[in-house]
Formats: structure tokens, C-alpha cells, sequence
């Protein structure tokens, strides 16, 4: 298992049955200590863990295609950006660093509930993660149409991207990015979500199960580049045949599924 | 509108769509700044947010039959006792005040992350709402099968009580009351949660809908029995042909339906 600098004060042993879903909450509240995450974020999350487990807490169908097709977009790119709020921080320091590097693509610190100090406090982790590249500071571009503090954007991150990586993006910045022409793509447990409605792909699953399965992926396209073959056409394709809209259907279809068999079952969840 | 003692910084126009929701957000958050409710808590609250959503931020028919028992339940008992925990506190203690006096049933403060300092504010707060009783601090009995802290009980109340009212209880906790032989009445928006599948009576239902909708129904009653009709007899009659289980099916049937009438129209909800 990875690292993480943000440890938990709480002992939980590895053989839980909720060990990671518990871990994830302890790193988040973790990250409210350490002044990166918000409190809302916290919410948020939580959000995100029902649609977890109602989609059984595993990588759909659904959402492998949708990382096949986020990942070609990536591979595109000419200026692809990976974003970085407090939960994903929090969650996945490692994983955006390990990401941003194989797309050679900076990371930019974009916060609903922006502070300098809170985006320091990020850029200063992910650094520590191993990040060379990471904007947010300067702030010097707008995105239109958002309201002062959350319209703020780096003029050579988010700004001037044509791709960008928005793992738990609220839904108005999400529609914004897309009207100044940029592909988006999701990371977004909800697929009723805006973001998830107005990204080019939404990836409907975990964080770190979607960035896991997207490095993978990446790194297979660079390790058959260099021998000579062609992943990144078979990705391509995918992306050609995808229809993001039908593909979230299919997520819901999915959840709708396993919910009528727990509601024969009737079985107990852990969580509440 | 009730007032609160807990005022959120933020200002949010009461024409917004999402004000209610929205509010119950900054109270929590609140909630933590005055100290009374936890980090995991607003967790929690999301994963709350998410089902409620599901539900269509309504009272199902469902909830309002387990309504009608619970009212039924807890006008019977002999020694009924309400809990409240950090989120119940920041989101209704004004609520939870008026059914204590209605039903003549103490508080009592019941945290899952229990400090003598987050007692002792929650105790405060109830008292400055107008609670007569309120205990949780003696702590003076314990709950079998249920480790040290989150086992303390008081003797003079949930210990002894014959029906406990649990909005948002953990599961273990819920099972454990059941098995000492008490009614427990359950206000849970998860209805595959331990809590819901463990409970005499589950109310899936948001937590201010289901304590409105509890007191105007005991209020009904109280005033009917002065005029010598029998409301009561009526509610006695719902609960004797209540089935929890199926009635938690209902809500999962309702969930299903609503989620493929939204994956046709794929709409967009607000909120991440």
C-alpha cells in the first residue's frame, strides 16, 4: 500500500472489513487538521460514499470505458492539467503526483473554498509527493461566468489547458471549463452530478480506484510506444465509440440493479 | 422558519434552490466551530445528502407509515427516552425539545466520538432550546457488547428506557438496544443501513421532515384525547400491521423508481 504523510491518529487494523472506506474517512479528517481539507469536503465525501457502496464499491463496467476513453483524451493532449482540490489532497497525493508525471502535466491547486494559505499548504504536500510542477498561486486568469474566489485559475494551468483532469470538480466550474472549449474529464461517484452531466467523460467511481486504473492504463500506452505497438489506437477507438451520456445510463442501470437484489436480500451496511 | 442557535457565517439567499440543503450544511459546519459535532459526523450528514437525494428530498409513503408506528410506539411506552447526538444537536434541537416535552421524555446525549466536553455543550445548547432533562452525562451503565466509550449510558435513561427514539444511531449500537429488549425507533435515510435493517420502526426520512411530521402527529393525538376522540387508537391500529422489513422494501422500490425515471431524462442535480 502507499504512503501517505497525513496519518491517522485512529488504529484501525488492516483486517477490517471496512478498513479502507474507514482509512479514507480517517486521511480526510486528517486533512481538516492539517488545514487542506475543508469541512465541506468532508461532506462531500460522504456523498460519495453512498454512491460507493451503491455501486458496490468496485470499478463498473461502465466506468472502465469511461477511463479508457479519459485516458486516450489524456494521452492527446497537448496542454493536459491535472486539478487538485483538499480531498483529493487528502486522498490521492501520490496517485495525481505518479499521474501528472506520466502526462507530464502540471497539477493546479483549484479550491471551492479557496485561501492562499489552504493552497500553499497543498502545493507544499504535493511537492513532498514528488510533484515538480504546481500551480495555483498566481491565479492571474478567470474562469467566466463564477463568482470572484472560485473563478480564479492559473493563465498557464486550467486557464490555457485543452484537457483537464477534475477529480471531484463542483458542477458550475465543471460547465465553464467545457464552454471555453475544453475537454474535462471526471472523476465523480454521482452520476446525476452536473459535473458528471456536463463533463466530455465522467468517470463514475472512487478516486483512487479511477486514478490507479488510469496510470495503469497510461503506462501501459508508454512502456508499448517504446516497443513499437499501438495501445493508445486501441484506446482511441474506444474514445471514438464513446457516448458519455449512454455510458452514465449504464452506471445508473448498474445501481438500479444491485439495489433491487439488496432490497430481496434485504442485507445490513456497514456505515450508519 | 425555526430560529437556531447555531448561525452560519455564510450568507445564502433563501430564494437559492438548494437553501435548505445547503443550510443544514453550514449548521453542521457550525457545529463543529462550537464544538458539539464531530468531523466524521458531517461525513456522515453526506452520506445522508446522497440518500436523500435518492429519495427526492421528500417523506415517502413508506416514512410516513413508520411515522404513524413510531408516533404509535413511543405515546405507548412507559419510559421512552430520546437520544441526540453532535449532528442531531446542530441540525434539530429545537426539534428534538418539543418532542421530548410532548412525549414527557428525557434526552439523553449520546455520542459515537464521546468527550465529557462535547457532552456537556450539547447539554447547554438543549437546555438553552428549553429541554427540562437532559442526561447522557452520569454515565452510569453501560451497553453490553459495545467497547468502553461509546458503551456509556445513563442508568436513569437509555439504560432503562422501554422505547429509545435513535435519529442517526450507529448500527452496533442499534442492535445492541434491540437485543437489551427495547423498542428502538430509528430516523435513518439509508434504508441498507445496520441501524435501519436492525430497528423496531426505521423512519427513512430526513432527520428535521421525520421529528416535524413525529410532532405534529403526537401533537394530533394530545389534542384529540382532550376531546375524547381517539387518534391514538387510529395510529395503534398502523402499528399492529407493521411490518419494518417490508416497509423498508417499499423505500428501496421508491429509490428504484425514481432512479430510472432519472436515467431517462438524465438531469443534472446540484450539490457536487
Amino acid at each position: 500500500m502507499r504512503k501517505f504523510k497525513l496519518r491517522s491518529r485512529l488504529k484501525i487494523p488492516e483486517t477490517h472489513p471496512r478498513y479502507a472506506s474507514l482509512m479514507r474517512r480517517e486521511k480526510l479528517v486528517a486533512g481538516v487538521e492539517a488545514g487542506i481539507t475543508s469541512r465541506q469536503g468532508l461532506i462531500a465525501h460522504g456523498r460519495g460514499e453512498a454512491f460507493d457502496y451503491l455501486i458496490g464499491e468496485r470499478s463498473l463496467d461502465s466506468a472502465r470505458r469511461a477511463t479508457e476513453a479519459a485516458a486516450s483524451l489524456l494521452l492527446a493532449a497537448k496542454k493536459p492539467v491535472v486539478s487538485v482540490n483538499g480531498n483529493v489532497a487528502a486522498l490521492a497525493a501520490a496517485e495525481v503526483v505518479e499521474l501528472g508525471g506520466l502526462l507530464n502535466a502540471p497539477l493546479e491547486v483549484n479550491l471551492f473554498y479557496r485561501t492562499e494559505e489552504r493552497v500553499r499548504r497543498i502545493k507544499t504536500l504535493l511537492e513532498r509527493e514528488g510533484a515538480e510542477r504546481v500551480l495555483g498561486l498566481r491565479a492571474d486568469a478567470r474562469i467566466p461566468e463564477i463568482e470572484h474566489e472560485r473563478a480564479k485559475t492559473d493563465r498557464e494551468g486550467i486557464y490555457s489547458a485543452d484537457v483537464v483532469l477534475v477529480p471531484l470538480e463542483d458542477g458550475d466550474r465543471c460547465e465553464e471549463l467545457v464552454k471555453m472549449g475544453k475537454k474535462v474529464v471526471a472523476i465523480d461517484l454521482n452520476p446525476f452530478s452536473r459535473t458528471s452531466q456536463q463533463a466530455t467523460v465522467s468517470i463514475v467511481d472512487d478516486l483512487e480506484r479511477a486514478l490507479k486504473n488510469l496510470i495503469n492504463l497510461i503506462s501501459a500506452v508508454k512502456e508499448q510506444k517504446r516497443s513499437g505497438e499501438s495501445a493508445a489506437d486501441l484506446l482511441g477507438a474506444v474514445l471514438r465509440g464513446y457516448d458519455n451520456k449512454a455510458n452514465l445510463r449504464e452506471a445508473v442501470k448498474e445501481i438500479v440493479k444491485r439495489l433491487k437484489e439488496d432490497a430481496e436480500g434485504v442485507q445490513a451496511v456497514p456505515g450508519s
